[in-house]
């Protein structure tokens, strides 16, 4: 648990796997027994992650193909540890040996060594976002049992992309291009956007919005332990996300008290700069978190660096690689507000199952 | 562990009190032996975080004078759990009769009742920021073993304060105003600005930059503990913190690869758009982070709200209470970054010991 | 949390404290909000764990007076956490003195030495037994949970002094005579026992037996968690305890299965060979644990040592302590097995908090 | 890590996978990088535990030959996850149709079915021995580790088969008979004993003794985390087991002070009832730890029992299964000792690693 490769401290998820290694797996321990659950409830969101679906992201193949081998019986959970494996297929290894003994800026090549000692340096190995496959897998469990025993429904959207800001979010057009864009209006726009980069061989950040709706109040552990707290670890631990805004986020700092208090009436909260979190703790308003996701650091143009010597060089990045990863972080996104959610709803259960709260519940939205 | 009121996973603090309660406590577990502490190292910090020390924040008079009552045999840690107490001396609960059966907009009530089923009301109880005493007093513990044995330092400023931005940091002056303003130049400002607000009886938000530098490369444990995760929830389970950048933050939206890496030299890197993480890890560069402060929820102008029956009401919160969190949060800040660099030196030494890396450190500052 | 003070991962006990510094004090986490407690409650299993009470146990002098000074709120837990301490007021260092430099054989000096650097020597420091009050203190808010809302209820008594083994179980008449013994014609004998080893400056083992009655199925987390399991580290992290037995225990080694097996009856269980857990988790049979605890290390009749020069030296333990640990041990491993039963019950429950199982619960007792 | 299928806090192994379910595999997180490792180094274990190997042991034939799909690179550890899986290849599901509605005693169908509502009742699922497997194959890694890093070598023995109780130790011919016993001179008592055991149709108990030498001392976490409490934890956690005793174990009971203490010399310590361990620390002596394991509780003798309706029944076991669970029990009794020591030595060297103590080391073993 220490060496962090664990998120989550009741719905428990431990991965392993390397981007060119044999495999992705993941154990989730701690899902509650009797959810219905197949593989084929986990590919669903593995394909909406999945590489190689669009020019826009990279070129590696991966059928992304999950295997459940332990933990569901006839269908459903037992409450025993869910194993879970996807086998690598189209690793080119061979594409990364010039970076063996160099560092490529900002990726994590310089800093493993300097933990580890040495690397896998196969496609950036244990640092490389293909680990998030797993996250994917193990949210739509996650998700799933939100959904059906609490009402609880995550999804994300792509709210920016470089320069261009999303003006209206239709959720249902989100899964029906590559961006995850809620804007039809803008598909367009970030597709010739990205064409040019493409060819200019360069990279670009992107921000992420995720909400998650039917929310109860009562979820999250203060004082350290908030639900904002937890999310924010949870969301910061998605590769390439340098920073996290829960509701008005930094929007605040200029705000005023009377402007940015959500105030309260029987019929509901009228507005929601909080993003549905009070004292790190649900509000049973919509959950709302925006992530900062930075330009890929893997690109065509040449960068200055060191070798393993400690010399100066000049690397380019070669293999295959997304120019802006915000496109496919969506899914993987939701995942993690989905295990922070679940394992928090097993933990205020474990400590209230039996409180009894007279307030009514008013109406969470705004 | 569960339940929320530790942090750290080797160097741990547990804290226990409320506002209004007789004592604020914490015990820290982890701490290497032999290092010299006493009750006057951490009193420094409490002091720059103690309220009623400007006309700037509550005028509640706490001494916040903490006591050591193990852990420390001879002037020296022993290894042993260090536990600590500070009493309070200043509650004036009937300040807070009012608030018994009325949720404050904003504020922990309403969902500490859903929560728990029923709350200690008298100044927020347990949800009140009077807590982070601890935390900085914890903190003053990370810092000195920081400082002392791996020359790393912690510290902050207030960066924004509602529309007044920061344009230099002169890191002598921080402490010489009750803002913890690093450009003296807006010092004045500031005053004027917030005799007005406490005239109009409002609140505001603010923005707070915190910086460790003497920074060693291999602090963080990827996939899910990274440092600048870690780092995020720490800072977000401060009181009244919506947003967390790390480097450049939400400003790498917009950025393009080869603007946003930063390059590197024999002689160091050449920018730090990264804030000193990569790929979860510290490169040795400076660790950067910005948090965003919302404005008080506690105001003198009425609100909106609803009652424990649900019935609908207006609020206004009398008692005393900071009219910007924001300007007493440096020293809490600092802790917090503090506690994750500690727990995360000791965590990565656990694994990585006997490591050695033929790689030279580069100078990290940018 | 890795460094050891902490016992319990949903109901969580950390403590702090030497034997001859200021306080003992814990805080206790993941309570449910709603409980009746009171100083009162704790003060009953303390003073029956209390020193001094008779002349079998050390003649140290302590009022073991505790004071709660948070989490709960006009007589009922809160759900925050509960702070709590007990002064040390009888403490004489100087008895010490002469162990500074020297290690007394059997006791933790020398490894203390080796781990840490150096130890607080007086009283042992926080190797002392003294620390396990706090144990007793936070034990007894997990017995009063257990019994009003399970019906589950934790007693112990004396099993065996040096030679003398219970023949009979009266629950009645334990806690009337000074060791926790629960039959009337042994006591007589054990008195006699101990002032013969009392004059002889000898100290002597024991055993110990804890029940729990009143129990539920379904408690314990196989694989590694398993009820039996966590008890087994529950019991013996208590000090000087060398051996934990669950039901048969060591008898079961030359047992058949035909024999062993519990055999199940509509009307109950026929035997209780398994002390109450089956798999890991417990059946509703009482639970029932047996445990070890060796001689005092600390005697008048001298001892071959070493001093930190690592010298032949002999030793001569003065100071104040029990002839027999054992004695005042039964308050203490109540404690450890209600906070163990605690932990399980909310463990349980965050997983399967919402199962049902239509097979009837049959009489656990046997 | 709350649902109990991982062990470990720095070094932590968490598994998955039922008896007839498609694999079992495992996780090993926190494993220190560059430590040299194969598939092949795991199977020595594997296969001292493997099934089918004596006509003592069950008849399944397995060849649980395990695989590494990460963590390693170019034959070393990375000091990323390290993910295992062996393949299930021989089960027979029909053989367990039988007891889909019915409990058999002494197992733990009933209390699984109470706990999460229904299970996978094939061969006894997720509460089979056959999850040992995977602790073997973790606990091989950590053995080469504390061998090559620390000198420290942990090996076990069969010391008690039912009445027939070892008299010598001879660790050359232990793992020349099937029953891991170390005393030529009984072998054949034993396999005498148990052709009887099989015709009868009947099962027995066993005990096993396992033993670290090579200690350094400093191991160990107090005041919870003793080494001898998580050596309980990590033993007792094995199938079937149901006593545990260090060094001295149930004997200290009826010793004196002056008998069981263990006295030290320059030259060493001149006895070892402790087992290696003082105040949960270990000392530097062999760490000693004794189990019984009670007999199988599957046997063709039919037994009192009931079904999932609560109505009286009569059970027979039918499938194959160990009539001594204690024979193969050896290499998982020394992997859980590997696993233990292994976690305690990085959670020492995290808090303690710039300790300098300026006392010799005396001589450990006795």
């Amino acid at each position: 648990m220490m060496s962090g490769n664990s998120y989550g401290k009741l719905f428990t998820v431990t991965t392993f796997g390397e981007s060119h290694g044999l495999a992705l797996g993941a154990i989730v321990d701690g899902c509650p027994p009797g959810l219905e659950i197949s593989e084929e409830d986990l590919q669903i969101d593995l394909d909406r992650r999945k590489p190689g679906t669009s020019k826009f992201t990279t070129q590696r193949r991966e059928a992304d193909q999950v295997k459940i081998f332990s933990g569901v019986f006839e269908g459903k959970t037992t409450g025993t540890p869910i194993g879970m494996m996807i086998e690598n297929t189209d690793q080119r290894s061979k594409d990364y040996g010039n970076i063996k003994e160099t560092f490529r800026p900002a990726h994590a090549d310089y800093v493993y060594d300097h933990k580890y000692g040495f690397r896998d340096y196969r496609g950036g190995g244990r640092s490389s976002a293909r680990e998030t496959a797993m996250r994917v897998a193990a949210g739509s469990i996650a998700k799933k049992y939100l959904k059906q025993k609490l009402g609880i429904e995550v999804k994300g959207y792509l709210s920016q992309l470089g320069p261009i800001k999303i003006e209206k979010v239709d959720w249902s057009v989100i899964n029906d291009n590559p961006f995850f864009c809620p804007d039809v209006d803008k598909v367009d726009e970030m597709a010739t956007y990205m064409a040019a980069l493409n060819k200019e061989g360069n990279s670009i950040g992107a921000k992420i919005t995720v909400v998650a709706t039917g929310m109860i109040p009562g979820l999250g552990e203060p004082i350290f332990d908030r639900l904002d707290a937890d999310l924010a670890h949870a969301l910061m631990s998605i590769n390439a996300v340098k920073g996290i805004e829960i509701g008005a986020g930094f929007d605040c700092v200029a705000q005023k008290g009377t402007e940015h208090r959500d105030e309260m009436t029987p019929e509901g909260f009228l507005s929601n700069n909080a993003g549905g979190v009070l004292g790190g703790i649900s509000s049973g308003q919509d959950l709302v978190a925006h992530i900062a996701l930075k330009p890929t650091s893997s690109m065509r143009l040449p960068g200055k660096s060191i070798n393993q010597k400690g010399e100066a060089i000049e690397v380019v990045t070669h293999g295959r690689h997304d120019p802006c990863v915000g496109i496919r972080a969506t899914p993987i996104a939701e995942a993690m507000m989905a295990l922070c959610l679940m394992d928090h709803y097993l933990r205020h259960r474990a400590q209230n199952a039996d409180v009894t709260c007279e307030t009514p519940v008013i109406k969470g939205q705004a």
